[in-house]
């Protein structure tokens, strides 16, 4: 197996490779759009159940709706429309048909051209705002709480494996409210719950904050986001919910009749996370080895490789090791035993390493004779001899402690890349040789913000939610301000 | 809420109302797509968490593949193409640009076109070969034995809510093998897998079958199939299994080496379900009332009513339900306590039994008096009282009766509907009078077969595992015959 280039090497180039090696994902025949392998699928069955049972236990309910958007309805909401016109994949024909001139051949029917155009969804605000239209008359038909798993499509043009793909997976929410504070106390519920799904189960820190205007979801009135820090320093965001006022109500006429008897707009959010946060679980925690997974997505938690000399030795082995699985497997820990005989365990130790198997068991001679096991933990490298009494409770607990030693390094390195600055030079300074996120004065206004993109690359991540106010003067333009935001470069 | 039809007065409208005011799906804003609504949904998550179960225990992985099949990979395999031609959405451009002539409104920008036309996938063999001749070298790289949960498009002409939509959910296997006989292998234990699904988790019977080769998935050399009998008689196909042979293997060029040091093309299978299966449930076992769940596919289990005069009667009510509530809960059991005041209780029963919950238990002030509740099936619709103690194992043994009763009548009726036949005469006189599987002799021809079906609308839904060898003489052409087959008019 030849070595992952290294990320001092080339940071970009070491995802790549990483993603394809540890059978995560790869690029397929269909521009832009990629395959998942059943390793990287693993992984996000893992993060969508957990995230499926906090929509559930939140009070949402899943439903599905149609893939397609006729366009009349896309363009309902204008500002939606513009924000994804330019990148939405269109169906225009129903039917092929053998071509004439190579019977071998299929061509498109031009007599089944469609009288309208169908958009692939990039997101459903416009299909499910026009069903919600139907089934709302009354307060009492409120709130509507729904939550849909599905595939979008994105005409990206520059795609990446995960962090920017024409197809991805995702979920969305779609609520719709009797009053304007009942969607933002739900806008800002599912930030905190995607928060805490990223920290406590996903293992990366995150900061919550809003989006400026021009960072905003096109069709809401508010953004709000969590966003994490990559080992190269760069921010990824990792989830948005999105408060969209009366927009979508508006735009589909969906109307209630409410408590005071009064006809009014619907009030309505939308949240969303995706397989990007594939990404940046493998960019948060992994090294030049391979994948680091916390145990809460590893599909196998533990793994067993026996050092043997011959087959009487290995059989010895063997039985050690079911006995260990067994008494794991019991305690809910994914466990695999791994006896083949083509690989030699350094081989196998390696493979094990790139898949982020979060704790390895090396059984040898030596240890059947001191019933004793090797343990060695993958997220610090760390190795220690353990008594094979009670190993299921020792390991139970090391996954914990793995878990959040897994946070707790990333959270020191992305609070030792928060950097305070004061002035545009030093802002230029840090962000060139050190990067991650710099808080630093705003003057509130579009252009000083796109100025400063365009100068340096790097946006505003987002106005954090737990900010102090603090009086200052923006870097550029040296207008008051009252508060610093985290501005970084981001993927 | 108004009444629904009659099975008897018109089985289709029953149907089509059914299935909208119980509040499973609806038809979209989009031609031939159905909106799944949240109980829909909730019941097919079940189906689906069932038989994602299966397929894990029985070796299998999911992934996921690219929504797009390049034109180019679609016509690879070119019976399949021919199959799935007619009836597919093409996507030709990627981008919308503001009309020039109304900038509220958006048109193609016909500068996006692509340059090759991408297919929505009505079924991914063809992007999932592909993906596989990279995977596949030797022997050793064999079985792939893969599934994927997604959404498939076909453009049919006449749809149905469940039954026949533009757009359906499904799980869709895909296997490749390195010999013959273990792909055959895996495609009947699929088959046995899914009939156990069938059977033993939604309660319906089915036979287990053959199609004949007019009825093959295009692209197989061989499909075998589940069939179900809905209640006015006709079969419904609720899963195949397809033994794809080398078909897939050779268009794509998947080789490897085999174990003799041979290069060979691989063997393949594939086989789905779809959210079809929730028309099936619906057909088989609900009654002028409503839906009828089996308590495996319930979204709620059991429904407490309470039957109150005053605040203060509906607080003690309160008391005893929660205790229930709670009990049933520890035992697994989905329970919902309807103490709305909104609603009269009789119409609580009939909203319930609309949706299908299949036990009510209803507490009034009797039953506070004596210790006891009412409890009503909703499958056959009986009532008794029963005293409070120990109704958590009564509910739960209870449950289990259920199923086995809405199997045992499904399986009665379905068993009186199949009807030995000897003459065209005796066959055209069943189909019309009393429906269900005819069991006749064919004499194996496709002209047979289609005079039948232009003359009756009967097809041979399936040649039975099962099958007797039996000696006769088929029904038109009086040739020789050594089994029956089964006929029906079909969904």
């Amino acid at each position: 197996m030849a070595k992952l280039t290294s990320r001092a090497e080339d940071y970009s180039k070491w995802y790549n490779e990483l993603v394809v090696k540890a059978d995560l994902a790869e690029n397929s025949g269909v521009r832009g759009c990629m395959v998942i392998k059943p390793y990287g699928y693993a992984i996000w069955e893992k993060m969508r159940d957990e995230m499926d049972r906090k929509f559930k236990e939140t009070g949402h309910e899943n439903a599905y709706f149609p893939i397609f958007i006729p366009k009349s309805l896309f363009e309902a909401e204008e500002k939606n429309a513009e924000g994804f016109a330019k990148e939405c994949a269109v169906v225009t024909h129903y039917r092929l048909k053998t071509d004439p001139e190579d019977p071998k051949k299929l061509i498109v029917d031009p007599e089944a051209k469609l009288e309208e155009e169908l958009i692939v969804r990039p997101t459903s605000e416009a299909i499910i705002w026009n069903t919600y239209k139907n089934w709302i008359q009354s307060y009492r038909d409120l709130p509507i709480l729904i939550n849909q798993w599905a595939n979008v499509v994105r005409w990206e043009m520059r795609t990446r494996l995960f962090l920017r793909t024409a197809e991805f997976l995702w979920q969305e929410g779609h609520t719709a409210h009797a009053t304007k504070d009942e969607a933002i106390e739900e806008t800002e519920k599912m930030l905190h719950v995607y928060a805490d799904f990223a920290e406590n189960f996903m293992a990366i820190p995150v900061i919550k904050g809003l989006k400026t205007e021009s960072e905003r979801f096109a069709g809401a009135d508010e953004t709000y986001c969590i966003e994490a820090l990559m080992q190269d320093g760069k921010a990824l965001q990792a989830g948005t919910s999105h408060f969209l006022g009366q927009n979508f109500g508006k735009a589909f006429d969906v109307k209630f009749t409410n408590r005071e008897g009064k006809i009014e707009h619907a009030w309505g959010t939308s949240w969303g996370t995706s397989t990007r946060l594939m990404g940046a679980l493998i960019m948060t925690h992994s090294d030049d080895l391979g994948l680091v997974l916390p145990p809460s997505l590893a599909p196998i938690q533990v793994v067993i490789v026996p050092i043997f000399k011959g087959e009487e030795q290995l059989q010895q082995i063997d039985e050690v090791a079911y006995e260990i699985q067994s008494k794991l497997k019991a305690k809910g820990i994914s466990v695999k035993y791994d006896n083949r005989t083509e690989n030699k365990p350094g081989w196998k130790f390696a493979e094990y390493e790139l898949k982020g198997v979060p704790v390895r068991i090396a059984i040898g001679a030596r240890d059947l004779e001191n019933k004793t096991v090797e343990i060695a933990r993958r997220d610090n490298l760390t190795k220690e001899t353990k008594p094979l009494e009670n190993l299921d409770v020792y390991i139970e607990n090391l996954l914990k402690t793995i878990q959040e030693d897994i946070y707790r390094k990333a959270a020191t390195y992305r609070d030792e890349h928060i950097t305070k600055v004061d002035s545009y030079e030093e802002f230029k300074q840090v962000l060139e040789k050190k990067g991650g996120f710099i808080s630093a004065h705003w003057d509130g206004t579009a252009e000083e913000e796109e100025q400063i993109k365009n100068e340096t690359k790097a946006t505003i991540r987002c106005i954090p939610l737990d900010n102090q106010m603090e009086e200052g003067i923006s870097m550029i333009s040296g207008k008051p301000s009252n508060q610093r935001v985290i501005f970084a470069k981001s993927y």
